[in-house]
């Protein structure tokens, strides 16, 4: 029979009143208290229960997280670090990886009600109608982390997609290039594909550049559809003489595809990626790539999603912008 | 205000026991009494609170995962399908990424035992003595899935290690190669390190190979030790035509290597991985891999452990061993 709250009263020769408020950490508890209370429990093998406790305080220390894929090399790294983060200040997550299932992600919100989730972060920006209206009545901190869905209140904490995919067109315009292709996300993503997308069309008119559509295509982000896609540029005449890939698995997909077409990257065609992940150091040619702050991302977030429940009045009012940066490696050269 | 328990009650007309016995789904309540608890819950926009109905239930329906490190491709596509397989039977996951750090591992068995989860899975195997004592003690089925550290009670899911490093060896020996190069993992897993040692020496002795030492190294499984072990393994005279590397990233560094020496896979030396990883079929060339069932150990771990929790009488007492398997691609050649 496990010890409860009584016991440890009993033992201490206090009042579970006194237990309750050593165990909650509050002030003004003599000294000498504490210590018997502590022996007691420590003598005992008590545990006190997360949810009894809960309920007394009104406050759970849990986070739920909506991951749209856990296996992704971007989400987990962010993942990670907003699990050291909460762990550093006590928090722990409930992990949701919805696989891109709306259905699941309702779902899940729900659980995260009903478990009285002290802070929702979401990193998936595709809701729909159901979700839309759920979250708006949710009495819970939200924040997004890299996405930024449409028509929202809540904040995000994101990159500024459309000046990173400007400043990676312009940096193979500066290496020279004219027939730049373009393999872009899901257009129904404001964040990721829409702006992206943008960014690119902008630096080309900027620089005089014609748009060419048929040296443009729109995939879902993941290595296979660089893979596929790429092929339909290669076979543009005249070809292009670099591409800029959104994400860096849809640019190894591509590079992939140069290769197995007995091409070579980048002596036939320059490949840019997007995102900073993982991925970019363990292939070769290692990958040129607009990054994003991946691992700034996940603390960050959980900062700011801990102060919002500290100071729910004081609740930032604007998303939180980190800076893209351009790391070259070896998948880009100058056209001559 | 939200809506409690009575206002259904009171809504309905009913007893609150009886509001408490719909929501928990028993039986034998009536259906037009289960019909005007439902509508009252809907008209008044109430939800059940999780941790109000565990206390009475005595389940959270929380399981909590220990995950070494989720940015490891390996880990995070068995946590992807605990997590498919957990929300399919309504269990939700406590996911803890320890990266391979015992104080956290202890500080989050603390956060299970006080949250009252209804099952663990532990992903890791180095376990001091504190967590030895704190698992042997905790009142909650506990099953390990990848890894089997040893003197545990408790069960494994996992590949027989010895046999799928001997056949991996083996299939080298089979492409006429004799000089095999091994990279091994940490001696101090019993499972994946040392097993996989034995599975190489084993294949090599039977097959009349002397075990040359100059040619052993052993890693931490990550990229950055096959790139940098593999480089002692090319200096020695003569060179192995072959290396077995225990883990797909450690394959994928060590071939990194070899190219960014201006050798070549397979031409110049042929490489075998371990593991079944996502990196297999992303780098050029494919990487042949002795491979795990990844999806189906996260799937079974969490089905067994769905059965301890539901017949803790009927516990299985025998590890459950799954079958690994050779996926030829294209980073092993016949030695000539």
């Amino acid at each position: 029979m496990a010890p409860k709250i009584k016991d440890v009263a009993k033992k201490a020769g206090v009042s579970v009143t006194t237990v309750s408020r050593v165990l909650n950490g509050e002030k003004y508890v003599k000294d000498d208290l504490k210590e018997r209370v502590k022996s007691a429990i420590d003598e005992l093998g008590y545990t006190p229960s997360h949810i009894a406790r809960s309920l007394v305080r009104k406050k759970t220390n849990l986070i739920g997280v909506i991951v749209p894929d856990v296996t992704s090399s971007f989400y987990s790294t962010i993942l990670s670090n907003i699990e050291q983060t909460a762990s550093l200040n006590d928090y722990n997550l409930l992990v949701c990886n919805i696989i891109e299932d709306t259905d699941k992600e309702l779902k899940y919100l729900n659980v995260f009600k009903e478990m009285r989730v002290d802070g929702i972060i979401i990193m998936h920006e595709k809701l729909n109608d159901e979700i839309r209206e759920m979250i708006g009545k949710l009495d819970i901190p939200i924040i997004f982390s890299s996405v930024k869905p449409p028509d929202q209140q809540f904040i995000s904490v994101i990159i500024d997609d459309y000046e990173a995919a400007y400043d990676a067109t312009r940096y193979l315009i500066g290496l020279g290039h004219e027939r730049i292709g373009f393999i872009g996300g899901d257009m129904r993503d404001v964040t990721s594909g829409q702006n992206r997308y943008i960014g690119y069309c902008k630096a080309l008119a900027d620089n005089g550049i014609p748009l060419v559509e048929d040296c443009v295509r729109f995939g879902d982000y993941k290595t296979q559809s660089g893979y596929t896609l790429i092929q339909e540029l290669l076979d543009c005449e005249p070809r292009p003489t670099a591409v800029f890939a959104v994400s860096d698995d849809m640019a190894v997909g591509a590079m992939n595809a140069v290769r197995d077409r007995g091409l070579a990257v980048p002596d036939d065609i320059s490949i840019i990626g997007f995102d900073g992940s993982q991925l970019t150091e363990l292939v070769r040619p290692r990958v040129t790539s607009m990054e994003q702050p991946i691992r700034e991302m996940g603390t960050v977030t959980v900062n700011v999603l801990i102060e919002m429940i500290a100071h729910p009045e004081k609740a930032p009012k604007q998303d939180v912008i980190l800076r893209h940066e351009l790391v070259v490696r070896d998948s880009c050269r100058r056209n001559e």
